[in-house]
């Protein structure tokens, strides 16, 4: 930790608190540095759709060019459509799984290679770049500051596992074991002899918001972080849980604030939301604000 | 790779064929580098009896210590007077349910602290040596020669995942999001407005042997072995599935056949089981087969 570490970050409070906190992690037990991140409007832009929404969008309208019929089914009209009202009444998960539908039975590499193409060569329908480079430059070079304090860092994802991890490594230097997220189950099958592991339509366990943040990190990684950065009520008991830590800790909340270089909104949650503003909640909760518009010298790399 | 790699292998065509995997691995994409480890039979001793029942065994003493009621539980009579035929009859999966009752309502360090004690201290009922000195030294070598040639390795096993997280990093150098295995579900409570996660007794999704270990590694790894080792019926499908990787790829049994410094059996699996030969199987199916008794120059670390 020296004056070039987080340079992408303003001089001030919010910087000088993680400063301390990566400084004071050196009398932590190395097995217990843990910092999981949120993804979609924690590292990356979530608006005005998550990516992994375009995506699924994408490749609807490729299987519609190749099967017109497709486009009748009520939750793919709505989504095609831009039905606002239909897909609140539908629900997310209901769409969510519909989409899914769309890759039952291509094995992981081939669902990870149709992601990376998009997130590589796609562009986002307002910012114009590519999305690999909506990733917010000062959270990746936290990411790596916390690496070069010997910490593990983790994705706690509402998002898809398969889909966030066919780009974490090559976004945010986080193995695929490392991302914890909604799971799509999978199935070993007899392929022509072949042993092979291809994608199912169901959803195995719950959608990864909320309390089901914590029992992921639990379940799927066996150790308690003492950092964790979120942006919406669905990561509320992960912030608040790292806070538990009797020794250093952080809650970081990345707050959207900055209509001019990205968006300006309070953050929701897919699944878990609250009308509330996650901001008031943050500063009642001991959480440290990351404000975009203040604390960051830039916001994406490109930029 | 060089002449000391490997010193606890005799020199023949086991440790030769693992060499020439290791050398041929630098051609492989850093991030492909993958290799999975049953545990029970293949890192440490099960026999007698898994080390991890052995511990239940000894908390169910503790607990029936406390509480003598306890002992006329059907599965604790029968696991408490080592009643083979009571044991056969109520099947293993409903015995570790209720033996993973003791510790329902315990925070996940509660819990490791006492595996942690358990292993480092209680002996071996045959051995004599405490049972962090049944790690078998090859494999341990064998773990630390992938590492060093750029691999991953993780571990994919039929005994609890946390039972195994407790001890993984000490005995295997494998962190805890490493540790594949049998899940008991936690949950996340509320204690004096404290946020608490806590084990309850709820096994969360399958029993880890057979297909269920490909599936698990793909859920919570979301990578491909392309080294598997494994000593039962229970990690056929994972060795085979090791195989299917288009490039260096090795799938290798322990075969215990040495009576005199540890024990002589075909392995069978908790729950995946067949009477036939595992290392007749192996021998069709192009595994590596490891000699116990004339591939390894020491079994464990302090002979």
């Amino acid at each position: 930790v020296n004056d070039e570490t987080l340079a992408c970050w303003r001089p001030g409070a919010t910087r000088n608190t993680i400063l301390a906190f990566l400084r004071s992690a050196g009398d932590v037990r190395p097995e217990e540095r843990v910092a999981v991140f949120d993804n979609d409007g924690t590292l990356w832009c979530e608006r005005p759709n998550y990516v992994q929404l375009d995506f699924f969008v994408a490749e609807l309208r490729d299987a519609v060019a190749r099967d017109a019929a497709l486009h009748e089914r009520p939750e793919y009209t709505a989504v095609l459509d831009r039905d606002a009202e239909a897909i609140e009444r539908l629900g997310m998960e209901r769409l969510a799984l519909a989409l899914a539908e769309l890759f039952v039975g291509l094995e992981p590499d081939e669902f990870a290679a149709k992601v990376g193409r998009f997130v590589n060569t796609a562009r986002h329908p307002t910012l114009g770049a590519p999305y690999n480079k909506l990733v917010y430059a000062p959270m990746r070079e936290l990411l790596d500051a916390l690496r070069a304090a010997d910490f593990a860092t983790f994705i706690v994802t509402g998002g898809g596992t398969e889909f966030v991890r066919a780009i974490s490594r090559q976004l945010y230097g986080v193995d695929a074991e490392g991302v914890v997220g909604t799971l799509i189950a999978y199935e070993l099958l007899d392929r022509d002899g072949r042993p092979t592991i291809v994608r199912t339509g169901r959803i195995d366990g719950n959608a990864m918001e909320g309390a089901a943040k914590v029992e992921g990190i639990q379940r799927s990684l066996g150790r308690r972080p003492i950092f964790a950065a979120g942006n919406t009520w669905g990561d509320r008991e992960m912030l608040d849980f790292a806070l538990t830590f009797k020794g250093p800790n952080l809650g970081l909340l990345v707050h959207h604030d900055d209509a001019e270089r990205e968006f300006a909104y309070e953050g929701q949650g897919a699944v878990v939301r609250s009308s509330g503003s996650i901001t008031d909640l943050g500063q009642q909760s001991g959480w440290t604000i990351a404000s975009m518009r203040d604390d960051w010298k830039t916001v994406f790399a490109t930029t």
